[in-house]
């Protein structure tokens, strides 16, 4: 495995970004080939098995490009994937999942701890399983949270229609008293601000997306594996997705460090 | 061709059951094939090259259940494939713009017409060519309205979130003084009453799903392919989707006349 390789990062779309923009802010030698699925986006709506084989056709793909890590930086896939594709790699393989469970788990100070995730995520209970089994004593309330993904794709960051909504679904959660959040979806770092605001000073919000890079640092650096960066050939960044809109590139822009000047679309149904 | 053959239905996901339900009720002796792509839904935020293949793919597998005609009940599928798949088809295939158009340009009174759809079938600009070859004189304004359809998803059909959010598209429209709106995406008959509130009492909305089902029925008179309602084998209607998604028959069932007590799912991507 060549520690100057690049890591494969993948997301249904354009959520995986804010891990992307950890991975670059934390470890700013490391290269990364980005893929999003953005022919069949989204995934939170969608069945395990429909989710487990677009999974494995990206992975495919991602090794076609001699990644020497996978970061599978969408909860949904992490969720009905991880486990299985694990088994089925040599390459090393996270997903955003187990760091940002761990996280709220040291943060909680009363025990309860409510996800907010799209449907596929809460609908398979995997925080609630992974949580419980790092501490059988905790109480995780789970809520599914569908019009986030559109509202934050709207650009509708700050707007009153997504404080009404954000206020309807985390009335339940506010009602088991939780001290911890963990914001179980790619895109809802990106409206942080009205849940910290709705929830209160006194609830912790865990970012999967940065726990996930401090977890991959980790990975990196136990198996030696982290960039030396002597100047590698080729771009340092690369995009690539299954479908060519347009918002790829103005989303990718508007929240990544640099501007994305070229994404690539590949035929994800041919790996 | 077999006149007591199925007609085949085909939509992004479960939009396009307004179209199915307008044949049940003008030609209650037909027989459906109505296909969901669920696994790959929505359509209306993907590109032209990726709508026309998956539309194809669709057409080949329909073709394999013998249908006699087909139906593209998408708008954005109409707008991006419908032109090129009629060419390679003898099977007679219609979209839903082209009657959803015509309809319109007969009930506006000032020549100002407005279009609501998603960014696939505004950006297309098909529904102003349309109309503009249609009646070169007729002025028309389109407007995307991307969370209309998570909304509807979401069950929203009533609530004030809907209505800020319609406000906030519409009033666009409402400043062009349009007197006639096309609902131009197979969710917003759904939201039709208020859609018809926002825009008062002057402006007349139209449905392309129930002026396609009448197109429907004069192109199967007109080549004698009316069924004949001799008991033909096997069920009525049948369902097929690329995605189990317990949505699917939730949302059939509470949209259609009877229940949908069957969804088959089917791998897309092998035809």
């Amino acid at each position: 495995m060549d520690r100057n390789s690049p890591i494969g990062v993948f997301d249904s779309g354009i959520g995986g970004l804010t891990v992307a923009r950890e991975i670059m802010r934390q470890m700013p030698r490391e290269r990364i080939i980005y893929f999003g699925d953005t022919a069949r986006l989204p995934y939170g709506s969608k069945s395990q098995d429909t989710v487990l084989r677009y999974s494995r056709q990206i992975i495919r793909f991602l090794m076609t490009k001699q990644v020497k890590a996978i970061v599978i930086a969408c909860n949904t896939a992490s969720a009905y994937a991880l486990e299985t594709v694990e088994k089925e790699l040599d390459t090393p393989i996270i997903g955003v999942i187990r760091a940002g469970a761990r996280t709220a788990v040291r943060a909680t100070r009363n025990g309860k701890i409510g996800v907010i995730g799209t449907e596929g995520t809460i609908s398979s209970g995997i925080y609630t399983d992974v949580m419980k089994n790092m501490c059988p004593d905790i109480e995780v309330t789970g809520k599914s949270c569908p019009l986030f993904v559109p509202l934050v794709e709207e650009g509708l960051l700050h707007d009153s229609v997504t404080d009404e909504i954000a206020s309807r679904y985390l009335s339940e959660l506010k009602g088991r008293f939780i001290d911890t959040l963990v914001l179980g979806c790619t895109h809802y770092p990106l409206i942080r601000s009205t849940l910290g605001r709705l929830m209160g000073e006194a609830v912790t919000l865990v970012n999967p997306a940065y726990e996930t890079a401090i977890e991959l640092k980790g990975l990196l650096e136990e198996r030696g594996l982290t960039n030396e960066g002597a100047g590698s050939a080729g771009e340092k960044y690369q995009f690539y997705v299954s479908d060519l809109a347009e918002k790829f590139t103005a989303f990718a822009t508007s929240i990544l460090p640099d501007e994305v000047k070229e994404t690539r679309k590949i035929a994800i149904e041919e790996y």
